[in-house]
């Protein structure tokens, strides 16, 4: 039995302390992902122009990431979905992340994947104001994750590739299991979740979650 | 510590055993609802023109109710929402029932509340092939809940009003708090979640969850 107390005493007089530093129940901030695109170089051109470049448009809470001033419209057998926002920088390849809402929209089977485990993913079209792309097993619905460094990573006693469950607030309080760690020196701590998984949880960006065991 | 076994053997000797029956993990089947609308007979007649009545299209689980052929559109300050389903009878009074993921696009603010429970709920304008009907305080995002009869309550050892934990399955596997325990003599044993929250827990009809601990 741990004393929860003493706990946040010693961890008071670590090097590095912040506010609500515990093992057991650190507060992570959430990032709700709308559907959006990574491109490729290759793709950014196909779709925008020769040379094109992407505009940042709004810095992202993972450094280095941003939301690009760019959109491109999805097309499936099914519907479409305009407005859709490409994330930079570019990425060695295109990934396209959609949420189970918006597979029924337009017809198109993506499985819950981790970031990058693309074989047998879904395929898709995306249209751009100078022409198309065909996406072939490169489209997912992003397996909920939580973003970490290692000093994190060690504070939440916890190591990258692990699930774990995290419990949330509120009127449609929820606990999600299979939550995948990803741990890497330049991520922020941050639990990724999307739209639909918001709305069923009644989550926006910025609220807190804690892992349980 | 209860012996399991021997408890499923107990069971089996009970009036009206059916399989599967265990106090702590009797599987309930899912019912995702899609938005919808129960209409008055007074607000079905200014849609659909004097004297209308509901053409039933389908049965619902639930004994006594239906979809109907009938469809109406949603009208908010930010948006529409076409084909939304009428189910039937018809009831005291209108109420029309969304997604979060419906509210952002409708740009409507739908509390999360129990079915009937409509003071300070949301607005929305429903629009009928005869005429259209304002909707004031009359629009909510239903929190899940289970249907049941006395004699599945008692199975589950639960009452009416109770809020319990329910555990979903599967690679999106979570466990909902908060889930309502409605029982009525008519009641058939379902658990009914949202199309949000069907797809955070990669969830459809007629899929099981438990109630646990």
């Amino acid at each position: 039995m741990i004393n929860q107390s003493l706990l946040a005493k010693i961890h008071q007089k670590l090097p590095g302390f912040t506010a609500n530093v515990n093992s057991a129940s650190a507060s992570i901030p959430i990032g709700v992902s709308n559907r959006h695109v990574h491109l490729s170089a290759g793709d950014i051109e196909a779709l925008f122009g020769p040379g094109y470049q992407l505009t940042p448009f709004k810095e992202l809470k993972q450094p280095g990431q941003y939301a690009a001033k760019e959109c491109v419209m999805i097309v499936g057998p099914k519907g479409n979905i305009t407005n859709v926002r490409v994330l930079g920088p570019a990425r060695d390849k295109t990934q396209l992340e959609i949420s189970k809402a918006d597979c029924f929209v337009l017809g198109v089977k993506a499985p819950v994947r981790e970031s990058g485990d693309l074989p047998d993913s879904a395929d898709a079209l995306l249209v751009g104001p100078a022409g198309h792309v065909h996406l072939k097993s490169q489209v997912i619905c992003a397996q909920r994750h939580i973003h970490m460094n290692e000093r994190d990573a060690q504070m939440l006693n916890v190591t990258n590739g692990q699930t774990v469950r995290v419990k949330t607030a509120g009127q449609r309080s929820l606990i999600f299991d299979e939550v995948v760690v990803r741990v890497k020196p330049s991520f922020a701590l941050e639990f990724h979740i999307d739209t639909d998984e918001a709305n069923a949880a009644g989550l926006k960006s910025n609220d807190s979650v804690f892992i349980v065991a």
